[in-house]
């Protein structure tokens, strides 16, 4: 079960709510890029990057100089995750909305310093980017982990909303000559662009040319 | 040309900045939704959600009712807006990365009451999502209109960033036996599903099914 502090106790749309775990990891577990909140200065801020999931546990990266990351010790952050599935054509413009699915995450953002964590919770982010590449290519340096910021965020606190299907019009208006629907958003993955730097025989291993 | 205060003032990956005011109207106008920030009790939060742009103002809408838009009379937000492009395949974990162009815009959040703007508003947040569906469909009732929230932003505090093409690795890691490259990322629309309600014979009209 999902948590039902007052933050994630929805105000609106209820019936878009879910209350169940697995609806959590699904959204977190098919994201590529989070949308991390913090306060600066009183001020809100949102910057797009990446993260992982271990277990009830959000790792999130960043240079150890950015200012998202830069709470000094703990710091209270919201993590936000979308996917927009398709645009829902009602036969009114109220009635007009999104498919989507998406989870909230509240809560204090640890700083991870555990040399074992630090490199779990790395992994954790690159294999949501780029599953696969871990193993494949050359490991972070010494030097490149230092200069890597890791924090940890639990799950605890955290929402979940999705919406699919049809429009859900006004009684009277399901008369109007208008077509209603959905229109779905389709997301693919493209051929693999070599880099022009690559030398020639190097093929794409399976997990690039194959993933899902 | 864009502004450059303290927190549009690129930090890191300076590199990845634009100062071009039509790079920022190019990632607004091809986006469809954006995360808002704002702060709540002391906390971020960080919520998915419509938007459209009128020249130099970005217009958002929501439920009267909503705690994001709530913030009684003018409040401080961050609205960002991201577009991955792909997965940056780099010879060494350190530098993978991602190719995107986004934006982020900070400013105060004006309520709109003008009949007038609202309506303009509205239809420009309407018109971002589905566009040609204004003029296509019933148009908001009075009650409607009074049901949901319009607010504006300037533009003026904005900030561009993109990375685009083949990964910078380091200069001993290219003799690497590895693959590198980008994965693109490629967003399309699929074919309309019409709601099972929808009675015989009403097709989807051409701005639907020639959306591009």
């Amino acid at each position: 079960m999902l948590s039902t502090t007052a933050r994630t106790t929805l105000g609106r749309s209820k019936e878009r709510g879910s209350t169940d775990r697995n609806d959590l990891y699904d959204v977190l577990d098919t994201g590529l890029i989070c949308h991390l909140g913090v306060v600066v200065n009183g001020h809100p801020m949102v910057v797009p990057t990446g993260y992982g999931r271990i277990g009830d546990t959000l790792y999130l990266h960043g240079s150890t100089g950015a200012t998202s990351l830069r709470g000094g010790g703990e710091s209270e952050v919201c993590v936000t995750v979308t996917h927009l599935d398709g645009i829902v054509l009602a036969r009114s413009i109220f009635h007009h909305s999104v498919n989507y699915r998406s989870a909230i995450i509240y809560g204090r953002a640890r700083p991870v310093t555990d040399p074992e964590e630090r490199l779990a919770g790395l992994r954790a982010v690159s294999e949501q980017l780029a599953p696969g590449q871990w193993d494949y290519v050359r490991p972070p340096s010494r030097k490149e982990l230092a200069a890597t910021a890791v924090v940890a965020l639990s799950l605890e606190e955290a929402s979940v909303k999705i919406r699919r299907g049809a429009p859900k019009d006004e009684e009277e208006d399901y008369g109007l000559p208008v077509w209603a629907g959905v229109l779905p958003l389709v997301t693919s993955w493209g051929a693999p662009e070599p880099d022009p730097l690559l030398p020639e025989g190097i093929d794409p291993p399976v997990h690039i040319l194959r993933r899902e």
